[in-house]
């Protein structure tokens, strides 16, 4: 894939010359004036267009790894979860809604059948992953028919005018393989990688740790990107590094969420270097390997909530941060006087 | 005053039980489930109700302190930005647009003439406080007028259906007040609790510890909240004090901004015990008096993005995340099945 677009450097300096001579203290609204700059790098554009139609996209599947004892949650309960997003009645689909945000919801992978339910857009690739504890998730071509995937779905949803973009997750067990990848990717060994997920039992986590080792074994072999996906990945966390890589390449921003979007995120960097210097990190979760991910990927988030949730939620919220902030940058007066 | 009703600990409890059953690995929503418990306990409501009509209240006046050379900005820039407000333009316009919240101007005791201006309500107790560096700011029938223009400013919103409260300010030098009550309350030092406020230059700040050291002395005499107010105060301080303690009163959600919003809580918190613990603390200001009263009303704030406008920018922000928890509790579905 093609490097990302460079940030536009000359849109960034006029907006820290509009900050300059905008109605406060310079500088007072902290966080908010470096992540408007931001967002003019990544768009091109200062003044830059307000924030209309950010939307969320989630993209479920299953994982071999969950056989192997590594999830406090049975393989079943992902597709519960599609119903559960496909009715409206998900965590995600509640923040969503707060934050005027639409949900399209993709089934890459889910070992059972959801194509048929209400707004799940069916492209499984293939019924789950094999277990990484145990051999390759998948094949490269099934690798990077996910990422096209992922990278279709951005593209469609910008093509229809949505103006930032939040990549989520659906799939038990799926701690594992982005822990995996994020060890891979940053040389952290295992045991730094892994949290308990979604409520693993202390007792539990040597199982996951044992299934990492071998996962992280495996993919720091990968010559490239679609190697490190195959070798130790899974079917959302690919899409999601497409549906990154997209945006990026489309200069629209978007919003980055916890571990496994993290874990995309280290992987769409390979594939399309340049693309983690355009996402904004929405929050801190709670499991390791994403502060790891973090620190490697140099993005400081905006958002330290404890959340450990996935479906996109901590990127969610910090949606309105992002508008805030370019409303600001947009629509405050120039300064009426100086000190 | 009365003290401000207790937390209601049945819906709490109802809340906390609805949370073990939502559709979600438990605790993994982290910070959004203890705020939307601690929203159950403010209204006495579980399921909580949709917060759909947040809104700033924005309180102006002046400080005498200003001309002892305490601020970086010229007294007049508080009219000035009372216009630019009143116009739409300021920092808190462009915020409380992109959150969905309505703004009220509070003219207090601007120095100068704001009163006509459109959307701008004429409460104005006297024009600016005396300077705390050499007497009282005010005196204590002032200081109680001014709360009851903040109460009575709540108590109208309450009444229109406004159901999530922000408290802001204006008021060019108010850091030198703010940081004179907290000082005074909390017995910090006028070093530790002096900050450079709106930009005021390092070679001009021992002038602003001076004049906060006799402030804290003469605040330190005080026998209650209305004395501190008097003081070491200043007008749109003292109707925050009103205003946080009359949403506290009434058992409504209101969120709480940086320095002055924090110093006006320290106070309400005195005038009306039990206020403080009724607070939703939005953010934390670079302002290194926020941080003591934080500390000292045993608030942990939920954003923390280098800010230090005031407006009620920072607490402004914070509004998404109450709404978002909220939703979150009220929407999502229960567990699909067990671990």
């Amino acid at each position: 894939m093609r490097p990302a677009p460079p940030l536009d450097r000359r849109a960034m300096a006029r907006a820290e010359r509009r900050w300059a001579t905008r109605a406060e203290p310079p500088g007072a609204l902290g966080r908010l004036e470096t992540l408007a700059v931001h967002v003019c790098g990544v768009t091109g554009r200062c003044p830059p267009e307000a924030i209309d139609r950010p939307t969320v996209a989630v993209f479920a599947a299953d994982h071999g790894a969950v056989l192997d004892g590594t999830s406090a949650w049975p393989q079943e309960v992902t597709a519960l979860m599609v119903e559960t997003m496909s009715e409206g009645r998900a965590a995600i689909s509640a923040l969503a809604a707060t934050v005027g945000a639409g949900v399209e919801i993709v089934d890459v992978g889910v070992a059972t059948e959801v194509g048929h339910l209400a707004g799940v857009r069916p492209r499984r690739v293939r019924p789950g992953t094999a277990s990484i504890g145990r051999g390759p998730a998948m094949t490269r071509d099934e690798a990077v028919r996910a990422v096209e995937i992922g990278g279709e779905t951005a593209d469609v949803l910008i093509a229809a005018g949505c103006d930032c973009l939040v990549g989520g997750d659906m799939g038990i067990g799926n701690t594992t393989p982005s822990a995996a990848l994020v060890g891979a990717v940053t040389g952290a060994s295992a045991d730094a990688v892994c949290g308990p997920g979604a409520g693993l039992a202390p007792e539990r986590l040597d199982a996951k740790r044992r299934v990492v080792a071998v996962a992280i074994d495996r993919a720091s072999d990968a010559n490239d990107a679609i190697g490190l996906l195959a070798a130790a990945g899974g079917l959302e966390i690919a899409a999601l590094a497409g549906f990154h890589a997209a945006a990026a390449r489309a200069r629209v921003p978007f919003v980055v969420d916890g571990l496994i979007a993290l874990a995309a995120l280290c992987v769409a960097d390979r594939l399309a270097p340049g693309t983690a210097d355009r996402a904004i990190a929405g929050h801190r979760s709670t499991e390791p390997a994403a502060d790891i991910a973090l620190g490697h990927l140099g993005l400081d988030p905006l958002l330290d909530l404890g959340l450990r949730l996935g479906e996109g939620t901590g990127a969610c919220l910090a949606v309105p941060l992002v508008r805030a902030a370019v409303a600001a940058l947009r629509d405050m007066a120039e300064l009426p006087t100086t000190p």
